[in-house]
């Protein structure tokens, strides 16, 4: 897949943000995905709750800072992607971590049933959600970049190439 | 119970707020409780979602604004009460309102699943909730107010009271 | 809201399909919004299961027929948006619409618990998720379209003023 | 059980197909019990999502191919026994592969809230889920088929005649 | 579709048993799906739980009585389909009907979820599955008659030509 | 706890069924509490699905073979308890066994939900239930048995008493 | 049915109570299904929350009023059936009143989920569960009453034959 | 944080109770959390259903022992807070604590759907609630006590900066 991993130079058009450092181990997928991908990224810490000001600010300065895409993961009461997305009118994807009591049913709820006028494009819970996150990412990026839409189309390929005929 | 009606004087120390009109209908059980038990109260429409610099400014204005309790409610992605909570160290109580499609069990997730730091007292889905969310404010006022504890307490004992022997 | 109506002529980047003439309740709140923010799109139903030909054709070429981004509404054992988006490197959006017995969560896992490789950004259940398909997909062509980008930040400001101080 | 393992020579009645290899943990129960009652079949692995192309190509040609029955398996947002369903009049039997999350609850509601006209009859989650394919399976072809009735016959009255008396 | 009606003159293959009066109103969907695919069929009440002698003795003898397949549907903790299946080696297809309290979930778990040994080919709650629970007992006995081959593909083509292309 | 043990000579008035041998885990806490209390019982597997004959012929029987009270534990779509109940009219109480995937939601479904006509008094999923199953059988008991009664007046204040001030 | 409603004179069993006067539409079934029976019970309001002291004395001296059986009712976070059963050793059945915006999952979830020590036999949600705790105090009773075990036996006979063998 | 741990001597004005020694894994958080924030606290078990007499008495003299907000943690059937808060009119938290089968959820619904007239504050399930119970007690008592106040507010600033940019 090295032929994939061309970087983007001088270019972090994707945000992955999330609400502590424990996500990172569900979010550190989104990254690898558009790594895999060739697409310029930028991981930080940004908590709806801890840090509402940080927030705040990043949300807002975030379409100035040239971000195009912005990939927010929480759990629980997962608030950072729908604020966010208030705060912005980038496109904002979500990732529902699975929390420990409800399995991330209660991240899903909180990240899905955002009201009409503030929309989130919601992943699965967990890690495929994170993968998915960096997928879509990468899919719009591509609407106008032919190179990343190669590459994105390459990458789909060999997934379905990997598939065997029979389980063993 | 116009007994209990005496108004506190020159005093609104009980902020509710909702994140819609449509909110209204369950919320004003808030209002009407605390009305019933003479605290005095503000009620204003503070949307996390369409209105996230009208929700910055309340919340960390609230206390110089002389709030001591803060109720909000809230429906589906409910953010508001959490919000809230993160940018003031008043007591927040939370009240879910009841969504259409899940019957408030996504409101109720993303009120009471709050991350340790951030606390929202959460009560019942929908109008129960909205009552008691004015009682419990009445009951954490009435720690430094005799009078309202007064009334707080024959508000119970009304309640009692009103409970017949016999099914009818 | 008249000028943000001015239609942006001989394009519909957008195609919203959905599973049966029953969704189109829901999704035409999808089609309204994007006609609101003055975006061409393209209705029609594809059913996974009843017409599973004309699903597979339509995904395949929706690239090369010019659309940008697709918008897919079902309910239930909802495998529309999963299945188009298997078949295209376009962003594929979901709306899980409400079902009887279920009230849409079935609509929902069956959209939003993609595995990893095949991401559909999910919205909310029922007629917020449609406005937010709308939303989203104007937001991902806002980033190649400033003057839509415009139209959306105006949208999404007429939002926030009509939010009212006080409940009545 | 040995006598039960007599293979129909030359047949293979049953294809059992599965989203990927890691749902070939669940799906073996399937082709152990239909080995234990000498049913022919034939596992393969077919994805939806990743492999769109391969799934219809074979759910088209499965009748031609001489395919009686189809068991199909799949985790979270699962699409394949429903897909499979919508392009074949042969009886399809689904799994709900355990996902980790939710445990299952997304596979059962994908595979099992099929809208009419397109039905898939729905085991278990899980190992218990994929015996039973097996079973319905071999009940199917065992209208035609004498020998594996008594076979089937033969396999329940061994399992009614396991059950002790007393627990230990 | 009077071309499908023909009657299979002579045979009544199927068996839709439910387990009360009330579900009648689901279940009748089975039957008006055999009817218009000419599969002959027999409904009847048998209560697990009121009529456990009567289910007994049905189930113990609805081979000998010349059926091939049984539809059984019923509601809340829903034991019909499994009890059957436990006294039959016949192919048993569940329909869960709508309960009350629990809008079917009940009757879903009671009947899907049955322990490895004794399957119930479950379909969708309420009538989605009824009708569905026809086609799968259709296509089950079309495996030995091409003459309901033909009208079951033929049924399923009508379906399809009935999708329109737009929604309106 | 010794004084509490004396064996009521002669008499096994309680039959405890299980569906299977791995149901005995849970049950066995049923029996070890009956045992505690001086309470005769019997324990046995009965299953609804694999032994329905055998199932039919004690519930049949119970009565005569002089059980007072039955109670049935059994997992996923848990039929036993109810099954029971509608071939006998002695008290039957429910212990839903907690399940691989559900977690024992559908025992609790399957064993509670049962329709107007036949009760099954349900326990607590898993050890808790089991425990209190035994509990309650010795309750009704005890109403003409002024021994065991005070036997169960002793255990629940032996359960009081060990209750201490303080957590450690 | 009339030669079923012979009340028992003089004496009065059963106690029914609940949480609030709304649990009457519910709990009525209870009444009425004792009354078919013949067996005396006493209907009381009895709220766990607004009237614990109540609640406790009715508690405490049940057994001593001559009660031997308790039929508790209660919705929502409903602790009266769990409460009574903690300050009495008569056996307690409990009906979950179905809730407005839970559908009785949260009476359900508060009344059978109790921990080992103090048992309370649940019925079904709603109105089906109050006939059936009706039912199950009578088949308590009906331990050391032969006359009412041969009205149990009558009704249950009634019912069976109230079952139609067809559906119409 | 040795700053915030001054101990407010002399005073002990929030009660911690539970159910049972096995809920202090969940609960020592909340007094940890005080301990942090120098407010003074008591731990007590105190079990409704095991020790109902202990818990009507500690209820009803808890405001004339002096304390002004009492914590109450309890798991399943978890109807400790609701009960404690029938008993008195002082402010009360309520924790849910995990429960093995059903994950809290049925102690989450015991203790949040109060009906309207005695309100529990309902924290998260867990951990994360037990700190927030804290916390929000101090909240409560810091609306008297500026020198808490101010160590409320250092310890949010505390978290606040804890949170790094980046994850690693």
């Amino acid at each position: 897949m090295s032929d994939l991993t061309a970087r983007t130079a001088g270019e972090r058009p994707v945000a992955i943000i999330m609400g502590s450092q424990s996500d990172w181990e569900t979010m550190r997928h989104a990254a690898e995905t558009l790594e895999a991908l060739g697409v310029g990224h930028d991981c930080r810490i940004v908590s709806a709750h801890r840090t509402p000001d940080r927030m705040f600010a990043f949300a807002k300065g975030a379409k100035a800072a040239g971000f195009k895409v912005i990939i927010a993961g929480a759990g629980g009461a997962a608030h950072l992607p729908g604020m966010v997305a208030s705060l912005t009118t980038l496109p904002v994807f979500g990732v529902p971590v699975e929390s420990k009591a409800l399995s991330g049913v209660d991240s899903l709820h909180s990240i899905v049933q955002m009201p009409a006028g503030v929309p989130v494009g919601t992943l699965a819970i967990g890690k495929a959600g994170a993968v998915n996150a960096g997928l879509l990412a990468a899919a719009v990026l591509a609407l106008s970049d032919p190179a990343l839409d190669e590459r994105l189309a390459a990458w789909r390929a060999a997934r379905t190439e990997a598939v065997t005929e029979r389980p063993a």
